[in-house]
């Protein structure tokens, strides 16, 4: 008998203690299927301090751990490694909200809860919680947290980081630090949260969280512009945020040839602007004044715009479906490119002006040296994060097209580290980039990682071999 | 000879190695004249080179060093001890700006630079930098951030640590760290700068930033609102952020006798509301839309709240000139406070949601042991943060008054702990308050801090026995 497994059955209960294959295979393999991994157990605590005695006990036994939430991530950050040493602890159990204070503008959730249970609980309080991601019927606020997850808000409300006034948090040798402060000011020593989030899982477990709410919004208004190139959407962001300010909601680019994929594999997906346009970009206005003339503010704006020739035209969606219509042109691009066929992605940044000279140069130094490439390009412009994939050409088969990954790293990374931008600028390191970014990051930043993470988890423990 | 004086001469000529009494006065006292120190000398490096090899020199020598900026702060952070052994390193001339990228909304200062001049090339770039101090005239943009500065707008804006996106650090041995990214989104590791922000210059030398801008503010409106208690100030507020959204840009209670302090000590000064009122709200709004029926937007949700009985009666400003009459009222109570006497004062936070409670109560138990108490109550109520002071009453002279220090703290501090506030809401710890923060602070946060001070600075040479 498992000693260790014996003392985690005391904590959760054997049924709360996986180790049959078929029963842990959900927890070892991430969602996409790219990463398989093997484990001692998978441990499904309840609540804070159930997970503080299994961080103690597998601690105590020296045998690593790998936290998990909703298993949504694209980087294998919460896969374990196929040593089978590790005891996979899963989060979703610690599921409550705790706490919803409208006039601090506040809510507790545990690790464990789903963004959509969130951004539901923060609606039915009168407010809004505005992280919002694909995902968000399955991930978990914990996993959020863990990555420093985006979305297409950030723009107007930060990432999760920003959205985060209090942590509690495991540490590695089992501690519970409870650092659940729902202030707007606090300066009173280094601000130990800020490790924590965005670590993936490397210091510590995260249990539950103060999150920021915001008011309700009462009114948005979309639109769907067609712009010659991609340094006229860059200046339709400015013009549009310095009329409109902090109205602005989301700013997204959309390539031609992306749209293309979208109204050739999603049935009824229809151009605005037929034949029209190398770049559209869909951008979202929204406020809490119910009758703020949002639509006709934007509807204005764009009508100046045009009138500049900075775009060549425009249509502001006059109903609830017509905005659905329009968002799905730009959500459905990562659903349609998947039924075309495999694909090399990248999920980068750069400073909002460097992305018209990116996505010229990035272009042309691949068609250099891979003529019939086909760039997928679209993403979340108006914070710099843009998603420039590759699509299989017909002349190669799939092995010979995911061999040029790493040619293609090359050429796409350094051009964006030249620019002072990130390779990964959403989803985190994980398992994919954490050897890529040891190119790009000076030695003197992960140095100060490593003492970091020696600091708080000197038993290297915690998620080993993960970001670092 | 002092070898050690002659490197640094070598490094910054020795027109900027100060060693005598009278030239390093304004170095060794801070603004307010309660800290006094000694250094073995106070050096004036010109850029971040300079600066790293300032500080490789100290640390090579086995020398303390005390990073110091606009010799503004609150709390003797930036003065050295009197033991006389370190060698202040002030920042003030790296005051360059080195780049505005308007496209990408950020502003890239050395840690010299007068929040005022930053404010002003944002303004000439046509964006908005908004941090906004009382001492901004003077203060510097590397002091503000080693101390994670509020300021009036961080109900809108949030506080420094929101503001930046990137830093460039000296590490305690001389490294430079060049973390100068200005990306919205990068998940590439541990978010490294958040540690030296707020960290009061206790883990490096911060030589430069990144910080956000923000569009350029074309409308203001503001109102002074007389309320029966802090409890109608906190719905007020729930209503107007609902209503109006992030149009509310400052939010700040004043009570009675902090008003009255300002009626008798500044010339011109004048009640909106002669006679009524315990407390009253002073409220702006700003948007970026110039005809955005600003100030008839607050009337009517002001006229809803007389209507529902909610405020007693408001007044929107109509012309500048009384607009800044109404701010006046606010901004003068620092400076009534002094020429009424000493004080002693508090600087803490509690959720918004429990400000009328902590307002009620804190008076009652100050009351208890002390009938004659004068408090003087104001502040940020927007963002949970108030300026709880005692005025001198006649009873006492003044080292009878300031023999109370200790009890005093003991019941407010107590009291905002209990309510899951924080007793520094925006000044640090510097040397005022290290002490009091153990008796507060849970001793995992305490061990925290100590090993991540360890990790980056373990021969603990940079700023010692400042925050720990």
């Amino acid at each position: 008998m498992d000693a260790l497994l014996q003392s985690l059955a005391d904590i959760v209960g054997w049924e709360h203690v996986l180790t049959r294959p078929d029963e842990i295979e959900p927890y070892v393999v991430d969602w996409r299927g790219r990463y398989r991994g093997a484990a001692r157990a998978v441990v499904r605590p309840g609540d804070a301090s159930a997970v503080a005695a299994v961080v103690r006990a597998c601690a105590r036994a020296g045998v690593p751990m790998v936290p998990q939430g909703g298993n949504t991530g694209l980087c294998g950050g919460a896969t374990p490694l196929d040593d089978g040493r590790a005891v996979v602890i899963n989060l979703s159990r610690l599921n409550r909200i705790r706490q919803i204070d409208t006039a601090n503008n506040t809510l507790c959730a545990e690790a464990g809860c789903t963004l959509a249970a969130i951004q539901a609980a923060a609606e039915e309080a009168g407010r809004l919680f505005p992280l919002s991601l694909a995902s968000e019927g399955s991930c978990e606020i914990g996993g959020n947290l863990s990555t420093n997850a985006g979305g297409v808000q950030v723009l107007r409300y930060g990432n999760t980081r920003e959205l985060t006034l209090g942590l509690e948090v495991v540490m590695p040798d089992g501690e519970l630090w409870n650092g659940l402060r729902g202030l707007r000011k606090d300066n009173t020593g280094y601000d130990l949260k800020q490790l924590f989030i965005g670590a993936e899982g490397t210091l510590g477990i995260i249990t539950a969280a103060v999150l920021k709410l915001f008011p309700a919004v009462r009114q948005r208004t979309t639109a769907w512009v067609s712009v010659p190139d991609p340094a006229a959407a860059v200046s339709l962001l400015s013009r549009l945020r310095g009329a409109c300010g902090d109205r602005v909601t989301a700013f997204e680019i959309v390539g031609r040839s992306a749209l293309e994929l979208v109204l050739h594999h999603m049935p009824g997906a229809r151009d605005p602007f037929p034949g029209d346009g190398a770049w559209a970009v869909l951008v979202e206005l929204s406020d809490t004044v119910a009758d703020g003339g949002l639509a006709e503010l934007l509807e204005n704006e764009l009508g100046l715009a045009v009138e500049a020739g900075l775009i060549e035209d425009a249509v502001v969606a006059r109903s609830l479906t017509q905005m659905k219509a329009l968002w799905g042109l730009r959500e459905n691009i990562s659903e349609a490119q998947r039924i075309e066929g495999i694909s090399i992605k990248h999920d980068v940044s750069v400073p909002v002006s460097a992305i018209p000279h990116f996505l010229a140069e990035a272009d042309r130094r691949l068609k250099e040296v891979w003529p019939d490439v086909r760039i997928v390009a679209f993403g979340h412009i108006g914070d710099g994060n843009l998603h420039y994939n590759l699509s299989k050409p017909n002349t190669l088969d799939n092995n010979g097209f995911i061999a040029k990954t790493g040619e293609v790293n090359r050429i796409v990374h350094d051009l964006v580290v030249d620019l002072g931008g990130s390779i990964s600028a959403e989803h985190g390191l994980g398992q994919l980039k954490r050897e890529e970014v040891l190119r790009y990051k000076a030695p003197l930043e992960m140095h100060l990682m490593r003492a970091v993470k020696r600091a708080l988890d000197p038993a290297g423990l915690m998620n080993p071999r993960k970001v670092l």
